[in-house]
């Protein structure tokens, strides 16, 4: 973090877990930190899995009525039928996985390591790692573990303050 | 926006493209211009279909444990098994849909047209727009297409900011 | 609420109604309160369940591709499939409460009473109670009703706002 004291500051909860919800909060990080901000990560519930050093993510096509794929030269919409039969979370993922490297964009992995590279502040979420019973060796290094009110604290002090 | 240097102001980043999931951010964008506020959306990942000429949103039944319908004089929450059937997607948009109009409640094509008739600065994410092939004459007029820098300047000098 | 001129202020509009996304909301309430912070809730769309006396909590399987539960001394991912069928609403909802319990972790109702008794000013939209037909006298004591646009008022005095 920059030792500047007039340097804008920025926290986000990070509560999700999927491939495509990890999208925003690393790049609204590392954006945010590109430009010079302070920044902090709170990792918590669902997104907590983002801090782990095997990430294993997946799109999931189920409750996601609005996702649609470029295909064939249009748009089609995943159909609920299509995204209940086995598989088709693996399909789903392969796909989205396949277009993101297409397009030339990061993957979470990358992007992860650009924040630790650009010493955006991680924490870890005390109580979800209690509760889904995470060790601190599973994690990446590079980050600290804190409550609820470690976020607050920080919160007070922040000029945005984004819950994902 | 405003002129006046002293207005308050209010950021939105909008990833949902949902009909249900579509109404917080007009609903919240509209409510504080009309109170003098400057509004700035900022549309990506889902939430950009939000600005196509011809949306063609639904409400998914899927993933939503919590929803529930007034009906038969009572509240009957949707089970999963209804929600996993054929044409539950079509059913459970045209119900809400339906409960909505009947509610005198505005239509998200008309809290759009308000939006834009009040002034709210709304941006497409260039990333987004990239990603899933979407072109500016797909789009509605009025709007300025950006990046997730565009956003973080915004948000620095904006008294609320949101992550919808 | 304080009546100290110089405390800090949070305010969180509360869209969830899941088992699971009900904890953040009062977690982050309930822990800014103790430290001393003005803690509002707005509770809209599917959080304004929250406030009903008799709540009925499910979490839900589908849609939450990144869940996953402690088990047999690993962790297990839900499949769509076994998410899928009939019953595995109440059956993620039992582990996740059991599992909750073990933890020692305090219930939504539990958590919910401490917001009370912390004076956190609890605020049901009015719009939402009109569209899902929600009657006062459902709801628990020492709230009140508002619109979003005495969201917009409390926000704009606020140090930290979110949308959950």
């Amino acid at each position: 973090m920059s030792d500047e004291s007039n340097a804008k500051s920025m926290s986000i909860i990070v509560t999700k877990g999927t491939l495509d919800w990890a999208y925003p909060p690393f790049i609204l990080a590392t954006t945010a930190a590109a430009m010079g901000l302070d920044v902090t990560m709170f990792f918590t519930f669902y997104g907590l899995g983002l801090l782990k050093k095997d990430m294993n993510l997946k799109v999931n096509p189920l409750g996601n009525a609005s996702m649609e794929m470029p295909m064939m030269g249009g748009h089609m919409a995943m159909p609920n039928i299509m995204a209940a039969i086995p598989g088709a979370t693996a399909l789903t993922t392969a796909m989205m996985k396949n277009m993101i490297k297409k397009k030339g964009i990061a993957s979470i992995d990358e992007l992860r390591e650009l924040a630790v590279e650009a010493d955006v502040n991680m924490i870890a979420c005390q109580m979800t790692m209690d509760l889904f019973e995470y060790k601190k060796e599973d994690m990446i290094e590079n980050i600290s573990v804190g409550g609820a009110a470690s976020w607050v604290d920080i919160a007070t002090r922040s000029d945005i303050n984004l819950y994902i």
